[in-house]
């Protein structure tokens, strides 16, 4: 029943992170700071050939993707609903909104903050980070519309799940591009709202170093 | 029970047309042409505003994203096991799979194909194309190896699921990119194999459109 996550402050980690506490789980957490590079580092490469967190390792099988992560996750602590696992049709939108966050959001920021994973020509880095902001307003609109037109004011259904956390680590992440949250209010109300769940406090605070990770 | 897939000919709705043909499933198919910017006409983009295929209608729910139409398609067929669904780990294994085809395989070749996707600028388009291409074979040396290192030749565990016909998606695209698939031998046998399946022709004819569609 082992488990251990790497995560890293800032990165899309806390989604995990943050499922891990709420579930109450039993894990090791690994803190990588990747401003030090220890996502380079031989040991974590060992496990993971991409250099990415997150990675989870459930019982020595390593699993890296949040989609995977996630779903892991959900299915390990039934009891505690992460994703929907019982309802099938609110189960694809879960899933279609974690592939948009992924394969979406997360590359319209990867695109201003690592254009190096997209081309090697500096000139074309520079046009790729202006390209990257305009993706990420547009994917922000659409963050605003989603949740605006929810009636509980979550991003599946009718209560909490783990897809709900993952869009914390974009709201963070405007900061860093200089975007004004203020001008995403049903977004920002989102976001208020889970860094008033203690799980997602715990989760951060680990992210801080401040909490003992993998020692209590 | 109704079911429609909008897909277009060469495009990664491979994946969920052919699992809808493993599936047995009885369902209306919607063939757009990407080069007639079918998927630009005012009656697609009423359905899904990204103007992206796939796209899955199920009962009324629609449903973007191959992650989510592909575990929709799962779940309504569970007899035919097209994810893991009873299996924890393999299922983690498929979403991640999954999620690195759609956020690292499929933007490797967008870039490519796509590179307006991520920039406005011309110069730094056609660095984005030389960039997706080292992207894409690093990407094929990943997938060669999985493969190779697969006692049964199929992606996820011992028999085929709705991930090996999402690796088709992007055998298929080599050749736009004049990557000789010969240097990718167990690669190719993959894919081989899913085109000797009858439900894979039957995609493939689907997409031809020499089958019609939602008429048989």
């Amino acid at each position: 029943m082992a488990l251990t996550l790497y995560f890293a402050p800032g990165a899309s980690s806390l989604a995990p992170l943050a499922a891990l506490e709420e579930a109450g789980a039993d894990y090791n957490g690994v803190r990588l700071v990747l401003a030090d590079q220890d996502q380079r580092r031989p040991e974590f490469l060992s496990i993971s050939p991409r250099g990415r967190v997150p990675v989870l390792v459930a019982d020595g099988q390593v699993i890296t993707e949040n989609v995977a992560i996630l779903t892991a996750i959900a299915h390990r602590y039934p009891d505690v609903s992460l994703l929907p696992l019982e309802a099938p049709s609110l189960l694809a939108r879960a899933y279609e909104l974690i592939g948009w966050f992924a394969s979406g959001v997360h590359i319209a920021f990867a695109e201003v903050f690592r254009p190096e994973r997209f081309t090697d020509d500096d000139t074309a880095k520079a046009a790729l980070k202006q390209g990257g902001r305009r993706n990420v307003l547009l994917a922000f609109d659409e963050i605003e519309a989603i949740l605006r037109d929810s009636p509980s004011g979550w991003l599946v259904g009718d209560r909490f799940t783990a897809v709900d956390p993952y869009a914390l680590v974009f709201w963070r992440w405007a900061e860093r591009l200089e975007i004004d949250t203020a001008d995403y209010p049903a977004f920002t109300r989102h976001a208020r709202r889970l860094f008033d769940r203690p799980a997602v406090q715990r989760a951060v605070a680990r992210e801080t170093g401040k909490a003992p990770v993998g020692a209590d």
